[in-house]
């Protein structure tokens, strides 16, 4: 904890890993790709994974569990899927002491197996739409990791849903990516574009792919969440079809969509600072921290007082007594600022004497008393303050580094210094490898939102309905 | 659904395993010896995870994840463990395209991963203790499986402890086994006998091993959760050391445990009869289930009714309006009966006109009419009535099928029927396994609360100083 962190303008990636690792969110395992996320991590994932499962059982969702093998001639099944995922999948080839007849793929995600189930589930229409969720670890074997952003195994939640019409399935991928965009925004306070992806950025075996796409800091993209219309690609590979109301038999409409543990690295690297995490209210484990001063004379009274202090707030918000004996204030200050700790709650005997208690934002230090009475007060507005600045300031961070862009040269300076281009294309798979190739920046999405407007590919000249969104990315 | 269950008298086995499928609980999978837990299942399954999670956590446990895969040099660290848990062990052997170098071992449980973090993380007294708890799959591959009860992927818990002293150790493992016991007992219904393995029973790599014991409706014993103090076999095998607070470096203590989602299993068995699952209320993801009962004329009024009723209880309960049209009521009873929801709550036009529902329990179909101005009382009262009567009947079962016997023929007879034997036994480990290859029956563990006396071992006739519980076992 005494390790300095390497400031960002020095080296932004070193920066992260020395906050993650340091801020103990999560550490590197002996296992090559792989990471062990530690408790401060995994509370991190639990608030994430409280409020999506809400929201998806709010939406009539309910959670089931599939195995985590999958056997080589399910991931065969669509053609797309396997090309995609194969390459990159752990395959267990012994299982007790014996070879196994046929391998078994470690899930990199679970269309194939769950559509082999919807097979034996699905025969009418009564037994439509099928809304599942699944919260799981899957493995995609990576060669550069990096922790939360890109490891081997990873956690995730992963929905796979049936339908009886491309129209139903097509609200469904939509209503998800909603919640996605939700939670990145309004939880997180992680502002993102959410659009469609082209058909060379698409999941294997989509018609279409959602995502929700945010700014980091160095001004590349991250993906947050996809969200997919399978159309009848999974159902005619695992031949599922339905006799639906008007007596006829047809193939089943499917949407998959996920995000995963990623999101934390997203939510580092958004509000993160030189000093360490700062975790927006909504999404902190913990929101308050109290930490007591006193010196062998004051112990007592100002133990006393900030036990009456920590019982008061506990009743509304998370929030932790740090009273540790060990260990004296300017280190738990610091301990807590790393972890990013939303508001430090001092107390010391002239407080006590005042009835009263210093609050210290993570976010800019600003400092504010309180007095008792009216701390569970002032304390809930401090939060949702800080909760809102934390979103404005990425906002305008996003913003100020998103340009509208309609010539190839200007494109490509402004690209090296990191930021969203909004530019023409020609819709074309070609330009938009080429420009990849020679500049490393993708197609983020095609904005929902995005006006109408005439114009010329960036890269051909061919003439556009519209500009899309370029960066490079994580 | 219209599929009939086998009645238990004629097959105890396809009893269950009709129940599980047409209850919807689990499904088989086309990977072999895995399955699939359907929503209803693991509804359950979130039951159980919210209430240990809240007391893991009031007794001071944090959540955390780590890797999937444990390196094959690490399992063969601690030589009992790799011993117990290697020959049933899924291998990946090529990972991204390419052999691996070292094989990965599915996790079978994560100790030894576990462990190889704990070197990193503990250096002083001050690090300890470390409570982490992680929910987790694991794989044990198996040749004869049964749907939740013993599968080759099964979800569990697992927690894993590391103290400065043994007596911390062995009191964190007596604490888990009571949080196991309350579990069992005060949610589940289920009556369990707490007690201490023996040295052959306990598991690969602990000193002491407790468990909680249950008996099943065919008298066979199921062993529902297990906590193991580990003295510093892990610490010694991984070089987990500290520096105490006297100066002295001294080895860590270990604690691991867990439960899985056998213990749904352990729930069908316990509870269920002819017509499928009955659920305790305090475990039940659903407690009442409205099914009103209409004809054309009707049809209004009564469901508006029952939307009233609905409003009513779910203010306090987990409650379904099934308000389904395509069904009629019959169909529906039966299918809340198969999935055990513990009451039924009817609504027809007379009820409506009396301002009254009526309240059927499952457990023994006995019905009572509640005006809807004392409903909530009474469906609470009623609720709780079922749980104390599941729990004294499932109790009053174990004890009417447990014998005290004195000779190895008698013991051998009485087997056969089924039973709970509390037999003396010698303390070696020799009988044990002559007892076991004779009658099938071993050891569940030596009661905490049996009573000091004298006796003489069932099968070698040398001095005992108290009674063990023999049964055969899932």
């Amino acid at each position: 904890m005494a390790e300095r962190i390497t400031p960002r303008d020095v080296d932004y990636s070193r920066w992260y890993t020395d906050v993650v690792l340091q801020a103990k969110l999560a550490d590197y395992s002996p296992v090559k790709g792989c990471m062990v996320i530690r408790p401060n991590g995994y509370a991190i994932w639990e608030k994430i994974q409280r409020i999506l499962d809400e929201k998806f059982k709010e939406t009539g969702h309910v959670n089931a569990y599939f195995p985590l093998f999958i056997p080589e001639s399910f991931m065969k099944k669509e053609a797309e899927h396997v090309e995609g995922f194969a390459p990159e999948c752990a395959v267990v080839t012994h299982g007790g002491g014996e070879a196994l007849e046929e391998p078994l793929y470690v899930r990199p995600t679970s269309e194939t197996i769950i559509w082999s189930m919807y097979k034996k589930w699905i025969m009418s229409y009564r037994d439509l739409p099928i809304l599942i969720n699944q919260w799981a670890n899957v493995v995609r074997w990576e060669m550069r990791t990096r922790l939360f952003l890109r490891t081997t195994e990873f956690l995730w939640q992963e929905g796979h849903t049936a339908h009886a019409t491309e129209a139903e399935a097509e609200a469904e991928a939509r209503r998800i990516l909603e919640i996605y965009r939700c939670l990145a925004e309004d939880y997180m306070a992680i502002p993102v574009i959410t659009g469609r992806k082209t058909e060379n950025e698409k999941f294997a075996g989509a018609v279409r792919t959602y995502s929700i796409e945010a700014m980091m800091q160095d001004k590349k993209a991250l993906q947050a969440g996809t969200s997919h219309y399978l159309g009848e690609n999974f159902a005619r590979a695992f031949d599922v079809k339905f006799q639906d109301k008007d007596g006829q038999v047809k193939y089943v409409h499917a949407t998959s969509w996920g995000v995963s543990t990623r999101l934390i690295g997203a939510l580092i690297m958004t509000h993160g600072d030189d000093q360490g995490v700062i975790l927006p209210p909504r999404i902190a484990p913990t929101q308050l921290v109290i930490v007591p001063i006193w010196q062998e004379a004051t112990r007592a009274r100002v133990l006393e007082f900030s036990e009456r202090v920590y019982q008061q707030l506990k009743t509304v918000f998370a929030v932790k007594l740090d009273d540790r004996e060990q260990y004296k204030p300017g280190y738990k200050f610091t301990e807590w600022e790393i972890q990013g700790i939303p508001v430090r709650v001092e107390i010391g005997p002239r407080d006590v004497e005042a009835d009263q208690v210093v609050l210290v934002r993570r976010d800019n230090r600003e400092k504010v008393t309180a007095t008792l009475e009216r701390l569970t007060e002032q304390a809930q507005k401090l939060l949702e303050t800080i909760q809102m600045d934390l979103y404005r300031r990425a906002r305008q961070m996003q913003q100020e580094n998103t340009f509208r862009v309609n010539d190839y040269q200007e494109f490509q300076k402004i690209l090296e210094q990191g930021a969203f281009i909004e530019a023409h294309w020609c819709g074309g798979g070609e330009c938009e490898l080429k420009i990849k190739e020679e500049t490393k920046a993708t197609i983020r999405n095609i904005p929902f939102d995005r006006e109408v407007e005439k114009g010329k590919c960036i890269y051909c000249g061919n003439p556009s309905e519209g500009r899309v969104v370029f960066a490079k990315a994580y």
